[in-house]
């Protein structure tokens, strides 16, 4: 997902510059160093590596290629700590970052530190636009892999018998599950916002930091619609499992279906139905299920059969752009009361602002119209994920604020649940 | 791929639909009661089972339903021979067809035989609208699979060391492969046809026959871009291979990279280049790569990694929609000289028409603005392939003639290499 | 399962040549070129492939090496109908062998037809005494890929929802299964023969044709123990149902219980308990479950959790050797009603002579002590085996005559189950 | 592997307890929390599951059932570090141990610490004779887990490109490979222990302590035979390397070909060619190969594959066991220089005493003649392991001294090569 503006840079700040590393740290914090090294599953990385990869990140694409004598901290991370950028060597197989077990959390801390007091001297000596172009890309990038990070670290705590909290909250409460589905939650339906279609441009133009694949703008011709004011909440999807949602082949995609059927969904990732009444698994804890919450963990399979069996559709993702903003998907997120707001679970849907989770959209991500990959590794792999994968857009309760914008586009293969994944029903006018 | 038709129909005719059936027969007329049965991989249908299946479209969705009094000819056929209907009930493993050896392929032709005289009795008494809409589709669906039945036994055969041929032609004539990677193929390079952009309607519309997943028609704004006036060759192909284009990772996607690793392509799908020199095999066996003749047989992550390389990239499928008839893609096919048209090799490319491959787009496959599917079950299933596939236009030299039209859309995975299919490139003006 | 003699041979004869190689055709002749291409599973291989196969190895094992001015049928049939043989060269791909059509059935049948000739002409001129051997070990392959002919037949009609049968005979006779798991089948228990232990010997020794793998009979130290005098019955094995047999995790080898967890076995390969009533499929067809007759089709997996579950254990391959002949597993095999003995299914054990089922024993498949592979390609391979199998002694319904000692060593993986399998039982004295 | 002893107990010790204990937390030590969380494939266990595991068996196994009034440590752990005792309740899934992050190896620390008191309480009031035992199996259990974890580490370090040492050593020094594998180790060629072979009696009988899959005592009959007086060095093994012993199918088993073809071997694990000369990871570092040492790390498919190579075979069990104590593997380790004796890399065998390696052996794992497992969940699974598996005898460098006795059964499944695995060559006399 590392991607490259093609917009001015803001000026470099090194407050800014600081205060973003300091963030994943803080995020970290609560992690012991077993916690940072485990790998749950080949999508997941561990804490340390997020860490360890970012911070590899400004070493390789600023620190080496521009600040003149700077020693690298140490040769092997070249290689141990890159994602996916070929064009800076083959990189360590993702599959088996779990089985690297030095250096260790400390010993990242202090590669973490290391690196960012080179970057406080060569920003301080100032740099050219081309660097500071560089800096907001990988502050942004870092962004990402905090979200990354509470994404993956939330799945390693899933697969613990014991359950453990990210953090205290209200999760860790113990109590019944929502009691039953067919409960009454009969929430008021959503309200619709109308547009009239027509010519209307989509993409990123502007002062303000985007991702290559954001641009160029374009105009697009688009038919009336309607799109929902609010997300799907759980209290709906207990309507959808109960009307056998996860049974009915007519309701599903073909690939959907063979997935349900293989894997054996038959309600969100990280509910728990065992004992009477559902309960999600969550970062501070498991809990009962409110049904007034956005569903959240959902697939693109899931989230297009729940659409289809609503009598709706999913909106794309221009449909999507042109709308949102409309609902306050500005820059806002979820206050909460549990602390700070990147613990999450997802926010309470009513009455509350947009964004807490991301909505999954019907458009395959692909290349815009006219689109250019930024030159260089660091811009080298934005097109290489274009196929296999689905659009989402918004921001979930895990999103830094720095990342949400109406243009942003998310993206992930059509059966990966373990993202902050909800979804927003359309319809045609 | 069933689909159906919103278009009303033309006016049901015996004879129209007697010749249809015939040339099924006639295209597994070659082929032994062996050769019918085999299924080399789960993608490939073993012969007989596609004359049984056709069969059975008619029975189910046909005589069934509209023709009183009308008894199965078998009992468990409506499970053995329904491909993925799941509305007619849980359909038999698709990847163990080549297991059910009974029928066999004179069984099967009796049952064609039976449900044909059937089909002409009632189709003699006067059809209402809908049947005969039904029988249109079911017409178009056998053609479909007259193209599979050829793409299918060309992969069994290809498996046999003995490299047998399907039917005899040219192919069959031994001789040393493609001189060399070096040779001197240098053709006159592509013209480009400009288009201008702007607002263009996509999509079907009129009186002719098309599959729902071209409708409905809809107003999209393109961008000034240019397409090629021909296919990329074989020749020019080599010329990527000799220039590495099989192990420089930055010229794919990524996923399209993890799969040449894993599988270790480095040519098409049936060259050969063993002994020096690339040969490749075709439904009239095995010769000599000829460079002027289009490449086939390649996947999407082929054919987007040979655009990059080439500085150019593939078409959207709108592009090539509103270009393509002014390159005489219209229903003509290439003439041959070896015989019946359908008995590929992929005709040479100098000079000829389009339309002997079908060509990648840069589309993944999504329902239309506004798309509906076909009510019943019929119809119940076209969106249900819309994702993790992309787009191919145009039409093969296995691709009957009613099949052909600049809106139709083919679709299937990145990785298929055994669909008839090549690539044409674009870029932006 | 190629394996050389080590014996004198008896005098070639022709008649006894076409009287074992007309014996594979009358097997064959049932079966339509459909059925002989199929290949249900990997370990399953074509009929016509096991035609071709026992042919190419007369004219790879004998007629090349030994007659000269020999030419080969096929140049290509050396690599397509080679097994396992390293030793003439790479052998085609076990797993593909469906998607061989060509050569289909009657041309196998002619290059048997023009092998055989070869052969009478050869044998007509007298043979060393080497190639006597040889001609004895392939009599004996051959009569080996007669009781796999019927195996993987069995297994390929099997997948087929018509369940056809291989022949006719009682099985295609319809009525209810066994009424119940709790009916009356409290057939007499079995008597048990006790043996003294002390030193015994094992394996073959003396006139008759053996495998080498039978070689050097050699002496080994019994305790005393006792050996059941028939096989386990159907009946029992579904008290064995009834009692949780399937659920109970202590009854069971730990990489068994993981097997059945896996697949879901639930009774023995080809019960089928669906409409109330156990039925099995049998090469004439599916048929109520006799609880009187020996269970077969059982993994060495299920046999051992059996044997734990009756307070028993399986003998050893030794224990069965000394005893088996007091009951009379000699040469003779069940006479049936419904034609050829070797239209299996399993005949009845009340009564009748042992025989009917290979019986799986404790041994793992082991080098005797001073085995000798014999030289050559043909002696090659026979020790290759010699890891990851149990030995079965006996014999099934669908073993030829030849085919039966009491120290012939069948041996098969733990979890193969398409074997004409059951097991008897032995405890200490 | 956990078995029971047969056998009457020693007094329990509460020093001896205590030393074994110890011996644990020593070996963890030198480890990391990161270190002691990875799991690098599904059979390699976390150190600190290993460390908590072997707390757990003394407290399910002792104090719950035995120690009236005690209170688990915590009510989760029973699940949590149940190795595969299904009769204490589904055990969680192996190859998910490595995503257990909590409790972390401090908290393991605690739980030692807690269930350590509570068993030295519970021996100060004196113990009955079956908890006496129960103690006896319990040390024995820990000691085989102490062995574990470091074949455990070090597949886990090995997976790291930086090459980590569990502990300093000779290992860290750098320096090129072996030189060549033409090079002139030109050792003395082993002797051989000839034995007159007859009635023996092999198992284990006396007063100290075994596994009840050594008993009972039993007679074999054991033809001449030789066993090598040491075992296959790296020397020779680089010739059996250089002889393409790695490319020569009729060396090998049939499975072992498969398995080399499928996982590319060529040679040894943990062994490093890529820069000319031969070098091996060890746990004080990657280092040259020492063509004098015994070859490590090799899986039965090779070890069978190099004594056919050699002309010889693998002794049985039997043979090894009649014959290793006269080569005195009795109990003593090799002496080192390089500190504490489990710290391997395995040890010089020029003129040291056996035991460097465990050594494979011909025989397949099963049951003694008369085998009864123990009773209880304790000795519920001895058996459950005895199919698919090859009996490895002696011990190794990281195998303690209590481990160490001439008719131990070690075993494990043909493929597997992170055990400290050679072997010794035997022929017939």
């Amino acid at each position: 997902m590392a991607q490259t503006s093609t917009m001015a840079p803001p000026r470099p700040s090194v407050g800014r510059f600081l205060e973003v590393r300091a963030l994943t740290e803080q995020l970290a914090a609560p992690l012991s160093p077993e916690d940072q090294t485990a790998q749950s599953m080949p999508d997941v990385s561990p804490t340390k590596w997020h860490r360890a990869h970012t911070t590899w990140f400004f070493e390789t694409f600023l620190l080496e290629p521009h600040w003149p004598g700077y020693q690298p901290y140490h040769p092997a991370y070249r290689y141990l700590f890159n994602s996916y950028y070929e064009g800076v060597g083959d990189p360590y197989p993702r599959a088996e970052r779990g089985s690297v077990t030095r250096p260790g959390a400390a010993e990242v801390g202090t590669y973490r530190s290391a690196v960012d007091a080179a970057m406080v001297a060569m920003l301080a000596g100032g740099v050219s636009p081309d660097v500071a172009r560089l800096l907001e890309l990988g502050l942004h990038h870092e962004h990402q892999h905090q979200e990354l990070l509470l994404m993956d670290i939330k799945h390693v705590l899933s697969c613990n018998p014991l359950l453990p909290a990210y953090a205290p909250g209200p999760g860790a409460a113990s109590g019944p599950g929502a009691a039953s589905i067919e409960a009454s939650w009969r929430l008021p339906a959503p309200g619709w916002i109308s547009h009239d279609g027509g010519l209307v441009d989509v993409g990123h133009e502007g002062a303000g930091f985007c991702y290559d694949n954001e641009t160029p703008v374009h105009r697009v011709n688009l038919r009336p619609f309607a799109l929902a004011d609010q997300p799907v909440t759980c209290g709906e999807w207990m309507q959808f499992m109960a009307d056998d949602g996860y049974q009915r082949a007519e309701l599903w995609l073909s690939d959907g279906w063979a997935t349900v059927r293989r894997e054996g969904w038959d309600s969100p990732l990280y509910w728990d139905g065992a004992d009477g009444g559902w309960r999600i698994f969550t970062l501070t804890g498991q809990r009962p299920v409110d049904p007034a919450e956005p569903v959240c963990h959902v697939s693109y399979y899931e989230a297009d059969a729940f659409a289809r069996w609503a009598g709706a559709r999913l909106p794309t993702e221009h449909e999507w752009e042109v709308v949102a903003p409309a609902v306050a998907v500005d820059a806002r997120r979820a206050s909460t009361d549990d602390g700070p707001a990147l613990h999450c679970p997802p926010v309470r849907a009513g009455g509350t602002p947009p964004g807490s989770v991301w909505e999954w959209t019907s458009s395959a991500y692909g290349p815009y119209p006219g689109f250019r990959p930024a030159p260089g590794a660091v811009g080298e792999y934005n097109g290489k994920f274009m196929v296999n994968q689905q659009v989402l857009r918004g921001g979930s309760c895990a999103t830094p604020d720095g990342d949400r914008r109406p243009t942003y586009r998310n993206f992930f293969p059509p059966e990966a649940r373990w993202v902050f994944s909800g979804l927003r029903l359309a319809h045609d006018a």
